[in-house]
């Protein structure tokens, strides 16, 4: 007999079925025994009268994988309206050791570290796979956004000579005996792949030796990639990510609907243009002093209350941030000295997504490398290339784990992650 | 005006267009002069009779990146029967550095090294990136067989705390002051998350201190890999690798057709199922000493040439190999000792897919170990999952670059990988 999801229950009312999982939970009444079963699409409501069968889950620890072959009963007020009756119980594996919290309980109590260091099982609980799945189906909009436009997917190296961003923040490995670092992001390899496809994304792993333990920060997060050529200016580019946020979102409505409902979430409404502002203007906004080189993250939320009230938009995008601030790649405004053609785009009040328009001519990198007294030498082989003709390109990254983490409200990006890598985590 | 690609210019017969892209090859006629201009679609004729316009495209270099202006003429003689006159021809960047090959010839005649070394402009080449092409549109249909099963993707950790597949051949680095590995796979990952989702799958790097320099290994590739829970045995896995590789290849049909094309490639059909043989049956067919352990390139040929004779199919499984040579989380063959649940896929005779059902009680793993003498420790993190309840399992791995290359006849996985990493290259 086929085994059948917990979803597909109400299609067989009157059969018998064989269903299999998890033992989520038992309730042991006087006269009945429930046992929960949980599989990867819900949970099942198994009755039990019969004494040898209620022996049989009297003895079952929570986790332990069984098989149930029963009858489908319709009741109005089990779990989806079936319950299934006459149950043949069978474990698929010893008695499971329990975990060290309940899964069964509407939240996990335990303390996050706690969670963390017993991922393999803290992630089983519905609310926290429900983040995972809202990942997943973030990712799948990602791609069928790119896909669409006829960006071409890459995959680049993990491992440099040289640190790309900056000295600072890398780690260090033994490649074959000689020093090598983990990429802090695909940023070159995504420009470069700009003159093989004009248009390209990369989902992949980077790197950050991040030394402070925040709720924002993890030492290996998944960096969604997006980098196209043949732009006017940077609003190309923003245009391509308001696309690709509305895709993602689109994705997490289509893929992941039960994991939103699970959690509680509203997803955001996405205009078809986000309102922007320059960086100056938003020093106004804010209530920042002039001379502020930066946003800190009371001027972003005040910000973001404002787009909230004056755009009617969960988002912002911030314009022409100051050269200073920006990587040595940032393409200036070519008509406000001092300002570039990078921006940022805030989401709720709080920065997700950095991007702008990039250099594109060899000598304007030198130039820009030898104001910033850098030398050029780590990045000749990157350079390079930009001297066998590039277009005008830009692009942006999104960090999913922060994505996620503020779709879903989680206070700690550790939320939405399976297994998080920081200062202090190497494993499980 | 709006830039069109070159595969648009059929459309637009008898109009005003733009397009841009790189100076792919300058062809200068007593008459009249040519510049093809190369996009990321494909190239565009353009006539130059005008002598000033001629001029300055005889002062063009190849690879600079062009923006062009003129008529599309309908001309049967032409690519695609059409091409460009009347240009007003304007560079997007300074005069480009030529490439030390010539990316107009049909073949790169450069060396592979050359071809390595200078990957960012040696990717521009139409073979090379078509090679690429179909690279990305394996992997979306590798997704698209698992999404519509209800697999889950996940992204996984890329530093470790402890080698997962054996302790050679792994990168060590130095974590926060403690040391840490590049993940060789995410075998342990995949299979905890199995607790999780039942079915998941993930594309990400994998790092192989590879010390041999071979034409078939890199110290990073790209790992696809899968696994799912609630099988009766490997043969549930195997079903599953043959639906996900007609997927990969019905991705590269769809998606890459042009590349495909280009590259003068023909696609294998794939089998409902495919053939079958157990291991101590593929010794005979090869030819091999009946107490061999393992099978040799010349056996895995002599084995591809009967499964096209005897089954008219490229690809062919090996099961039941010997559980010597399989990794300590291999389920065994409970009716034939000493022979695994743990199968090769064959294609076209040479190893493409390694997987097999695991170990899923937490004894067995202590057990497996014990039998190898090898300690419990550095996998305690991982096998404590499996006291909490751990389905019949099981899954495989491709290597994408593997698959790739055998598809398209390179000899070399370097030849269809962007930017390759091995023992000797760590740049660009």
């Amino acid at each position: 007999m086929q085994r059948i999801l917990s979803t597909q229950l109400p299609a067989h009312v009157g059969a018998t079925v064989r269903i299999a999982g998890w033992a989520h939970r038992r309730r042991l009444l006087k006269s009945v025994a429930f046992l929960i079963v949980r599989d990867a699409a819900g949970l099942s409501q198994v009755v039990v009268t019969d004494p040898a069968a209620r022996a049989q889950v009297e003895a079952l620890t929570e986790e332990t994988v069984v098989e149930v072959t029963a009858t489908v009963v319709a009741n109005a007020t089990a779990p989806a309206g079936v319950e299934l009756t006459d149950p043949v119980v069978r474990p698929l594996g010893p008695p499971a050791v329990p975990p060290p919290f309940d899964l069964y309980r509407p939240a996990l109590t335990a303390s996050l570290p706690t969670q963390l260091d017993h991922a393999p099982t803290a992630l089983r609980h519905p609310l926290r796979s429900a983040a995972l799945r809202v990942s997943a189906a973030s990712v799948a909009g990602f791609r069928a956004a790119l896909d669409s436009r006829d960006f071409v997917e890459i995959h680049t190296p993990k491992v440099v000579s040289s640190s790309t961003e900056s000295g600072a923040n890398v780690f260090e490995l033994d490649w074959f005996g000689r020093p090598a670092y983990l990429a802090q992001s695909p940023q070159f390899y995504k420009q470069l792949m700009v003159g093989v496809f004009e248009k390209v994304y990369e989902v992949g792993p980077a790197f950050r030796a991040e030394p402070h333990d925040t709720v924002r920060h993890l030492a290996q997060y998944t960096s969604l990639d997006v980098e196209l050529g043949f732009i006017a200016d940077h609003r190309d580019v923003m245009r391509v990510l308001r696309d690709v946020l509305a895709g993602m979102l689109d994705g997490v409505a289509e893929r992941a609907a039960g994991a939103v409902a699970a959690l509680g979430i509203e997803l955001p409404a996405v205009p078809e243009e986000f309102p922007a502002v320059h960086f100056t203007e938003a020093l106004k906004v804010a209530g920042a002093p002039a001379d502020e080189p930066d946003l800190a993250p009371a001027h972003e939320r005040a910000l973001g209350e404002w787009a909230r009230r004056e755009h009617g938009s969960d988002f912002l995008f911030v314009t022409g941030y100051p050269m200073a601030k920006r990587p040595f790649y940032t393409h200036p405004d070519p008509v406000r000295p001092g300002h570039s053609n990078g921006f940022d785009l805030l989401f709720r009040g709080v920065e997700l997504v950095t991007g702008g328009q990039r250099l594109h001519r060899h000598a304007d990198y030198l130039a820009a490398l030898s104001a910033r007294g850098e030398p050029v030498e780590p990045y000749a082989g990157y350079l390079d290339a930009f001297r066998h003709g590039m277009p005008p390109h830009g692009g942006f990254a999104i960090g999913l784990e922060r994505f996620v983490a503020r779709l879903t409200g989680a206070a700690n990006v550790r939320e939405v992650t399976a297994f998080p890598r920081d200062l202090h985590r190497l494993t499980p």
